[in-house]
């Protein structure tokens, strides 16, 4: 791979700096560990050091030493102060405050520019898209009830809450749903066909008519199994026009707002009242990585909000600081998750992780064409976003015949670690499913998988006729 | 630091022979990374390998070195894949399969042994203690209601769910509570005096009186003011006469059992229904890493499991396996948070807690000890686990003058870098807090600031009889 520094990828161009870098880094962490002691336990960050991080997105690259060196200057200097042998606070200290706060609230900051959001809608980084979707309908929830839900429960509900999407909204929504108390009868599965929208709009009729209460529709930025976008313009229309909440679970989408050829699909999603993005997906960084974006801060912030003696604000000290994420989300103690999305953007600048967003939709595509050349392959539905969805079929079989093949394709290309699509079941039809979303897969990586789908089938095609198992 | 091996400690007691341990592991890191191409994507777990995550938690240390070659040889061959440029499976893959399952299964395994719950209770590492709490209540909230929460929701709750803890309680049990839509209302907390426990059976009493259902009690085994560990026994005994769910928020004190100086206060853990632990806390895990166990599985497993055709189980390939954790909680994606853990109890054993943990205990006891001997001090509540309260109040004045002036010294201590404590009131009077559960610290930082506090009180009573600011 490093023989070839023309193909963009988020790998390194130069492994041996790359691995220079590392073994400083390693240097300066133990160094830093081993003489803890000989430091002041915690030091207020100037306010010329906080001024830096007010910065928009970078879209080009600044490479990962000079990242580090900004990391050097005005990270590392401001922590917490947990590890210090006279640390006697909260246990362990809290990720939230002192310079983390600074640089997750400018991740968050570029999170919301980058979907169109505000400047004064509010974010949180949390573990991942299901904990983005609780915590964004749980604000719709308390929201729109039309009473304090906090205080009275969902057991004061003058009319059951009803929460709407389509059925082919992602299982982590309906289990939120479930978590809040809402129950899986108050979530409204609305079929996806062509008359989607007037489906929709009829469902939230019928239920006002039997006395229930709409409060949310839930839009999906890219379905799981087809990475279908959901029209979330006209959504955005139909929430306005029926006083909803509009809550776009963008897991898989919405980070491809920064690719030429996704971001037309994705209009109307900054018109959300709340948005849940994955940043391990298509951004690449390490896992845990989500976020939550809710268009009326204080909104969001009356939904979690809960300040107790230990935990009041100061205007100084390890304490001090306006912004508690505390107060947005359900976790106190929180890993310093930003400074990892923090990093990676500065290193490669939004536009590269765009061009490899959009290459990914690139090859969808072209592996889509090669499957419709391919006689004994077939496309089970159409390509959406960076997903496709396929099987093995020679024709002349039927699915009782066709599904337990493809199964046992996927299985063995996978044993025989040739390649790692995964699979889903679209109208009683198992397929593969290829979600594209890696920045080293190449044109040949794809020819090989087509290849070697057709030459497992025909072998399992050919075993099974001599009568083998 | 390094001069003194003598001092037991978490850190390296050689710290040449872990710098070089830590650049052998940037070195192998940096080599499968750019090597990951010429690798299969994704390889079975051969049974033998499988086999050898099985054993208790070790007592006595292995050393950082030989973790790192048990980890070369039975973790790091089996990767999830997803780095693989022909990895096209689920999003960037999910942490809670492959060998990184078995890993967790260990980990969940020695914590329902540390806390005496039986072999075919459940768990799952999260991120925290409040998402353990949120996850453990949610369970006791859909056991116990009488009628299918998760169909249903509360709005069809038959009568008002009721949980019951003590003021005392850390709020995030009551986020957990507004959560799950029983409302602030559905959250009784009874007073701590010494008629606790009777107050709370009128409590539950006067409640079915009044048509409402008990469902849970939620015990609190170190309190976040002051360390204050619940009857557990005595709660076990009412929870099973009252036929309510037993839940221990033990994110501070549950590892304490580890402690022998602890142990007795915690009798009573090993009963509960579920509980929620804090590994980021007392076990000095880096953040994130809470854990939740249950003891009844199935009830675990029946509250988060929800199977839709994408994430279907299979037996062999990718989505292999018997253990899904993502039935037991709410995230899919997951950081391989297990493996910190593994590691850090296999490099230590868990006796090397259990001193470090009755150290701090009895270090609590010491500074307790050195604020009754100074005149200038006072504590401000009895030492619980290893919490001190205390103020500075040289004798004379009212709580109007001494809290501003504490809170002037808990500012000035954490500005100077000399120590960090935090702070709580306690009936009015505010006061610095010490949690003090760092493996660090030596009794001659105790010694300094009981000094430095007394130093910087009179400082600025001078200054204030001097008409200074």
């Amino acid at each position: 791979m490093s023989s070839d520094p023309g193909y963009e990828t988020l790998d390194p161009t130069d492994w041996d700096s790359m691995r220079a870098l590392a073994h400083r880094m390693v240097d300066d962490a133990i160094t830093y560990l081993e003489t803890v002691r000989d430091r002041p336990v915690w030091q207020p960050v100037p306010a010329e050091v906080a001024a830096r991080f007010s910065a928009p997105a970078p879209q080009e690259p600044a490479g990962a030493d000079q990242v580090y060196q900004e990391f050097l200057e005005n990270v590392f200097p401001y922590p917490m102060g947990n590890i210090h042998p006279r640390f006697w606070a909260w246990y362990m200290g809290n990720g939230t405050v002192h310079v983390a706060n600074l640089v997750e609230e400018q991740v968050v900051n570029w999170m919301k520019a980058m979907v169109g959001f505000p400047a004064e809608a509010s974010g949180l980084l949390v573990s991942g898209g299901s904990m983005a979707n609780v915590l964004g309908i749980t604000v719709a929830r308390n929201a729109r009830a039309g009473f304090d839900v906090r205080e009275r429960g969902l057991q004061g509900a003058p009319a059951p809450l009803v929460v709407y999407a389509s059925t082919e909204v992602h299982s982590c929504n309906q289990k939120a749903v479930e978590l809040l108390g809402l129950g899986s009868h108050g979530l409204r599965k609305v079929p996806v066909k062509e008359d989607y929208l007037s489906a929709l709009e009829a469902a939230i009729a019928a239920d006002r008519a039997a006395g229930r209460r709409p409060i949310c529709v839930i839009a999906s930025a890219g379905t799981v199994n087809t990475g279908a976008v959901d029209d979330l313009d006209a959504l955005a229309d139909l929430c306005q026009r029926e006083g909803l909440w509009f809550h776009v679970d963008g897991a898989i989408g919405a980070v491809a707002v920064l690719a030429g050829n996704v971001k037309p699909q994705l209009r109307g999603i900054e018109r959300a009242d709340s948005v849940a993005l994955d940043l391990h997906k298509w951004l690449h960084v390490p896992f845990e990585a989500g976020c939550v974006l809710v268009r009326n801060a204080e909104t969001h912030r009356r939904t979690f909000a809960l300040t107790v003696e230990y935990l009041e604000h100061e205007s100084r000290g390890l304490a001090g600081g306006h912004l508690w994420f505390s107060d947005y989300g359900l976790q106190l103690s929180r890993h310093f998750r930003a400074l990892k999305v923090w990093m990676s953007i500065k290193e490669h600048g939004l536009a590269r992780f765009g061009r490899m967003i959009a290459r990914n939709v690139e090859q969808a595509r072209y592996f889509a064409g090669l499957v419709e050349r391919e006689p004994n392959l077939e496309l089970t539905a159409p390509v959406g976003l960076d997903i496709v969805c396929f099987r093995f079929n020679p024709g002349g079989m039927k699915d009782e015949a066709l599904n337990p093949l493809n199964k046992e394709i996927l299985t063995r290309l996978q044993e025989a670690g040739i390649a790692a699509p995964s699979y889903t079941t679209l109208r009683g039809q198992y397929c593969l499913r290829m979600a594209i979303s890696n920045h080293r897969s190449r044109l040949e990586d794809f020819d090989l998988l087509a290849r070697e789908v057709v030459r497992i089938g025909r072998e399992l095609m050919d075993g099974a006729g001599r009568g083998g198992r």
